[in-house]
């Protein structure tokens, strides 16, 4: 058993206390801390001891993991200082709001040896577990091109994601978590990056933005995320040499169609007339040309996450969100953040 | 009534010879002229004069308009040849296979004082029709962003199609049409572009393709071509401040959504838990916050490409389809292949 504190109690912050409760029986959330006095108020309610300051987080010798759920701007100080203070880390992205913090933070988690990770929580989304476990049996040949798209409509961006000072902006906010999934799925370098942010509904911070990732094996991945989309499309379309897999939802709703061995590329109804020519090239096969499979029957539990931070602890397994993941994903972000302010796309090796 | 007469007897000039007798009866094909025997066979089914060389037509003074449906690395030479003899020229996308060709044309049309004129027959599809009448009533407010795919499945391009020396490839085959649409709907200004142009059943072209815009009204543009797409997705998906606009396929099934005027910004289920994590930035909107619009009732005629033309020699109309415009979606095709052949993508004003 390993005791825990959470450090900032506004929405994730009670998150996790609550889902470590319910789902993370080897961890035990002892208290919490967090400046604002009326997010103290919840500790009753959650049964957990309210600590006066970070200091008394720190000082108590019985903690030996915090998770630092703060605004983002205060995540690289803090972190340090838990990690000089002798805490494992566990922190919620972004991480930090370049890579530069975070090399700082990475310098001293190597100085005290303690562990650090981020809370990359959607590397447990089932969306993305059935994408991985689609590449990983073959089901697709070779991935050639993807898109992950995250669709909302509420317009400005709430709250703290709506000011540069806090880290917010889409790309800090939803973009990480789409970079790191799919960094993970390619084991590729990233070759060229660019990025359109757009600030629709702000003038600080980017609200509605599209990211294309290059990677050196030849996989092309254009990433989505939006907040006025009144007709979603789909959360995944992953398209390989040997099949089509698509995820429309977050219940993952979707389909998986594979081209059959011997499929052939002519066809009885071999072109297409639209309304202004023909298309010889673009007209649909047919179905007998093809067998369509189930998605792979994969579910996520967000709970290895901590089971593993705790495995990794006892000495019995590697830590899956490692900090030097986390930094190319920093990395590939910083390109993207130039690319915008420069405007125009960078050749990368990442 | 004019006479015409067709230079190139393959699958897109019999196309133009059967479409203008059927719909363009100002138009009276004379005849055409192929150096391939077997092209010329159709001549007699077809019931037009089987032109003994290029010659030939260009010396009948009977012959107001040629379109040249030739190999694409001939058009140049070809189109300047015509141009010399005082024929009014149409001529067969991808108009040349750079610019730089392109604008030795179009000194010859200015010299010349002849109609030159690219065979953009894209702009009069029903779905590129509809989406530029959604943004002529301003239904979707500002568009911000937009997608624009078409999706086939066999592989590796077709004839000429396949080689790079005859102008084949996936870009200047469909990329140019996209292009064209995409730069006829925004008035501005090309200010990024990047290109994703891979080589996936070649060595030779390009065959699956994404290219990237943004526009300087801050639209973003991403046209996808793809060859091994066994899951259709859609042709448009249009995200305006105010509206969203699907159109799924070539029939143009699809849909429009309007925010409702008075929309709010949150509502009862506010939050979206996925396995890994909750998400209220994308919470899906609900109904009776939208309205349901139909799409606008438009009818492409691609006939009107041509009378357009007859009407521009009888000096009564302006061109439609103008050398200037061919040239401008040309400078962004070379900065295209350049962006895939440097490995980043560039800043530009176009």
């Amino acid at each position: 058993m390993f005791n825990h504190a959470v450090i900032g109690l506004g929405g994730m912050g009670t998150w996790h206390v609550e889902n470590i409760q319910k789902k993370v029986p080897r961890l035990h959330v002892k208290g919490a801390f967090d400046i604002r006095k009326e997010a103290m108020d919840k500790t009753e309610r959650l049964g957990i001891k309210a600590y006066a300051s970070l200091e008394e987080i720190l000082n108590d010798p019985e903690i030996d993991l915090v998770t630092i759920a703060i605004p983002n701007d205060m995540h690289k100080d803090t972190a340090i200082r838990c990690l000089r203070a002798g805490k494992n880390v566990v922190c919620e992205k972004p991480v930090t709001l370049n890579s530069a913090e975070l090399e700082e933070i990475i310098a001293v988690q190597k100085e005290t040896g303690k562990l650090f990770s981020v809370h990359q929580n959607r590397r447990w989304d089932r969306d993305f577990l059935i994408v991985k476990e689609a590449k990983k049996q073959g089901l697709l040949g070779d991935i050639k091109l993807l898109e992950s798209k995250v669709q909302g409509s509420r317009g400005s961006l709430e709250g703290w994601r709506g000011h540069k000072l806090n880290g917010g902006g889409m790309l800090l906010d939803w973009g990480i978590h789409l970079l790191d999934q799919v960094m993970q799925l390619d084991p590729g370098k990233v070759v060229k990056v660019d990025a359109h942010l757009l600030k629709v509904f702000s003038d600080e911070v980017d609200d509605n933005i599209k990211l294309a990732l290059l990677f050196d094996d030849g996989m092309s991945a254009i990433l989505e995320m939006t907040t006025m989309c009144l007709i979603n499309t789909y959360r995944w379309h992953v398209q390989g040499t040997g099949g089509t897999l698509l995820i429309k939802d977050w219940k993952c709703n979707g389909e998986l169609w594979q081209l059959k061995p011997d499929a052939e590329m002519t066809w009885d109804e071999d072109i297409v007339y639209t309304d202004a020519g023909p298309t010889r090239t673009m007209a649909p096969r047919p179905k007998y040309t093809m067998n369509q499979l189930d998605l792979p029957d994969v579910r996520g539990d967000w709970s290895d996450y901590y089971n593993n931070v705790l495995d990794v602890l006892e000495g019995k397994a590697e830590l899956i969100v490692k900090p030097a993941q986390t930094l190319r994903v920093m990395n590939v972000i910083d390109l993207l953040f130039k690319s915008a302010e420069e405007g125009h796309g960078f050749a990368c090796c990442i």
